[in-house]
């Protein structure tokens, strides 16, 4: 008795999940009762060399992976929306749930791919799509229950927060940093999705959903990265104890509109995120009965990454003995309840 | 169909979760799928005013609740080991779940009341017992699940917090500053648990039953308090840009030994609790796979900690829909490893 998955995309969070489930398997039988077994990887170049065992199929073509027998479980890391959409929607039509960690594709497609899901009675989820390791859906959907959240501020992208909190302590300019931050694996080739912006307004894209169960309007929303922010404007906020970070915001009003943005916003030193730095992410939560909540952790890297998408799956497959607690008091409700 | 409650006890907790039942009637109802009613109260003088409905069973005398027949639920606010520990035992023993935001009592006889819960197929929660409202224990138990669990440091006492918070920031001494956290109700008349670190201590212990699975021995844990912090020690840390904070801790060195402390720790400003300030709370949890994972908000208070009590009573008997889910996917892997 195995569960069989497998992987969409062999990239950094791909590779992440894959080692994982190799270090961790142990830990992954106890909570899950059964061992995980990666049946077949799709990437998109099929005669690169990967340290990927032998006897897992590899291929390009996602035909092969939808023919899998008895497949309990997709894992998916692609970046971007297409394809991913149609992979996951074909895979969640056949009953086979996903869990993925494309933000891009969830901001768009998320309220789709889980109405899919409800019909047809398999589990979707996305942990891994906002803030890395931090577990912020599950903190928000499964232990904030009581509460109305009024607010979530952020900050969501841990390349940008690397460059704006070295150029303060390096005193250099942001192109420089840039390049840095390159060297070092914390920007890509193409920084654009991150310096830009776009990455943290996926996320608090999903956010909203989540939360206030709908987005605002994208052409409404303000989305400016921190390509525009100089040197001299991070000196100039230091010298009166401020700092420039990237937040990514979403509220509801009172007239129960959804507003949300992403910029450049100058902290001062009591603001719960002035404290985050270098690639860590963090999300603030306004709640009415718990007050503000603040999580902070690593946002992105393979290995939080992967943690978020095991955390998924344990919740997906695991716990069976505490779940059967649940039952048993529904059912000692349900049972008085009944007149017979 | 309705959830039979009892309170025990009507303190600033107990009050805290009266009040919110009723401000947060239709979100309760929304998420368990029906109402909670008190239908009692255990109080230590009977006679004393109080903001109770008339129709609730107030009462000094245990064994008048341990009579309400169909009980569904209890949630225990009480402070100290006994009598509280005889009364969830007794409940428990009649199969009815046990909430409780009692930290001395789970911290001394908490593996005892898990026994007796799992043995009588029911429910002991105690998320409100640990940093008020932050969902620490929930964190732990339902969302890092892949993760291996190094370490935990946190700020756990919000009156010795602010107390030195305060110091630093008024440049008062520990003695006025005290009065000043008394008058404004962050402070006990008696302050010496939170000041001497016993309620950080009670604390640390439940996080490392939880973690580590056992606590280290009692007598042999350093458990120092705040009572003999000077102002002129911390502005002499603050000199060199430090920060005096009352620290609990708990780990497990290789040898496989749990090893926990409560003390005055000097932070520097990179240290992920440096920043915490006032009544907060945080937690910082070390794992192998995420990282560092900080969560940070209100420890303590009647708002926050009936947060607490409310995630737990939603996980018990809420989640209908999405438990069937998890029930769907174990019964997929059930059939296909059956032979028949």
């Amino acid at each position: 008795m195995t569960i069989n998955a497998v992987l969409l995309g062999f990239g950094t969070v791909g590779q992440g999940v894959y080692q994982t489930i190799h270090t961790h398997r142990k830990e992954l039988k106890e909570l899950l009762g059964t061992d995980i077994e990666i049946k077949g990887v799709l990437v998109k170049d099929e005669h690169k060399i990967r340290p990927i065992d032998q006897d897992i199929l590899v291929t390009s073509n996602f035909s092969d992976l939808l023919k899998i027998p008895q497949l309990d479980l997709v894992i998916e890391a692609i970046v971007g929306c297409e394809p991913a959409f149609t992979y996951n929607k074909a895979f969640l039509q056949k009953g086979i749930p996903v869990v993925t960690a494309n933000k891009e594709m969830v901001a768009h497609k998320g309220s789709e791919l889980k109405r899919i899901s409800e019909k047809n009675d398999v589990s979707f989820s996305y942990e891994a799509a906002v803030a890395g390791g931090i577990p912020v859906i599950g903190v928000i959907s499964r232990l904030l229950h009581a509460n109305r959240i009024n607010k979530i501020e952020g900050i969501l992208n841990g390349t940008s927060n690397f460059i704006l909190s070295t150029m303060r302590k390096e005193q250099t300019s942001f192109e420089e940093t840039l390049q840095r931050a390159q060297e070092k694996g914390y920007a890509e080739a193409d920084p654009s999705n991150d310096i830009l912006g776009r990455d943290s307004f996926y996320k608090i894209m999903i956010l909203s959903d989540l939360v206030f169960g709908g987005q605002p309007d994208w052409e409404q929303t303000e989305c400016t990265g921190i390509d525009e922010v100089t040197i001299e404007n991070i000196l100039k906020a230091q010298e009166v104890n401020k700092r420039i970070k990237l937040i990514a915001a979403v509220e509801r009003d009172e007239s129960e509109t959804i507003k949300a943005s992403v910029k450049p916003v100058l902290l001062d030193s009591e603001h719960p995120l002035y404290a985050v730095e270098d690639v860590d992410n963090a999300v603030n939560i306004q709640t009415d009965l718990l007050g503000n909540l603040l999580l902070k952790g690593p946002g992105a890297g393979g290995l939080p990454t992967a943690s978020a998408i095991l955390q998924d799956v344990a919740l997906l497959f695991g716990q069976k003995e505490k779940e059967e607690t649940v039952y048993a008091s529904a059912r000692s409700i349900a049972k008085r309840a009944s007149p017979y």
